[in-house]
């Protein structure tokens, strides 16, 4: 009993800090994840056991690896919540008034309808996030997926890739040069910059 | 004969064509690629089909998500050639005389022995550019994969990750914006870099 009420205190600690940090969550999205995971309750020891679900580590190094990543976790989250509907009990049909009243509740109850209009809701703002912010960094991700796919067994393939090879040899190794240059570059610039904005004697 | 005739032209040509382009392929792995495709050889039609097994699309792309995509491309050759190797017959045993000679003349006859030498040879280059030119990458990627076996359907992780979706979508809202604000700075600095160096009328 302790633990949980700890849990809850800890869990609208949390979503608070998030609300006062930045402008980006919707008080109706923080509402609802607070309301699902009532929903999805699970012992303290297991929810804070170190051992989070989507390392913070990629998001401390340069901003278009962070963005390519974080694709993939918005990615992630979109089949995550998928799989979450799918485990829901089939809804029970009901008038549209009542559908509507549902929406707007945004998961109060906790019943099996309440949990979906949650979850539909939460993947919405995901997949908003993901098609409007982080377009790019989906083309790339499936483009890396399909790399997966490649079948290594196959003598066709092997001929074409070794084929493939000496070009994009090439092109890894011409990249890694246009990359320093590039960083070369910009630090001429950013230096130029500073003389320029520095206050005179 | 025609077709296999035409087949070795154009690969010589595009193997000297990639010696002309630039410096980045050592001769001896122009060779060797050379010799291995001789080995792993298929029907033109088949080679040239205009199905690539690498795309070049993410190659046209901004330069860090060209430089993960390549760091995928380099991983799939390791694996591709592991593969290769492995379907390999088991290598003969030799003194250690023979096998430097072997060595040396990389993949030159097409036995089994100099396709492996051949294969190694190409692994090892492979693997050098990877390791010290997309270290950065490859980390990502592995982010990237561990994101594949996140376990969808299991009520801990869901509730976990229920969790963590505050912070993170925070956190990819506002990278957006800090994008937005570093493109935004940079070129302003290019500006500014472009009105220094302007020459004065």
């Amino acid at each position: 009993m302790v633990a949980t009420a700890r849990a809850v205190v800890c869990l609208s600690l949390w979503l608070s800090v998030c609300q006062v940090r930045g402008s980006y969550i919707p008080p109706k999205m923080n509402k609802t994840i607070q309301d699902l995971l009532q929903h999805y309750s699970i012992p303290p020891k297991e929810r804070f056991n170190g051992r989070p679900v989507f390392s913070k580590e990629p998001l401390t190094g340069k901003m278009e690896g962070k963005r390519v990543f974080m694709g993939g976790v918005l990615e992630t989250y979109e089949k995550l919540i998928g799989q979450m509907l799918k485990q829901q009990p089939t809804p029970t049909p009901q008038t549209d008034g009542t559908n509507k009243r549902l929406a707007s509740a945004t998961a109060g109850t906790g019943s099996d309808d309440s949990v979906r209009t949650g979850l539909n809701y939460i993947l919405e703002r995901v997949q908003e996030l993901k098609k409007h912010h982080y377009h790019e960094q989906e083309k790339l991700l499936q483009e890396l997926n399909s790399l997966q796919h490649i079948k290594l067994d196959n003598r066709v393939v092997q001929s074409k890739a070794l084929w493939e090879l000496p070009w994009l040899y090439e092109e890894a190794s011409s990249l890694d040069d246009a990359n320093m240059l590039r960083r070369r570059r910009r630090r001429r610039r950013r230096q130029a910059w500073r003389v320029k904005t520095r206050p005179r004697a």
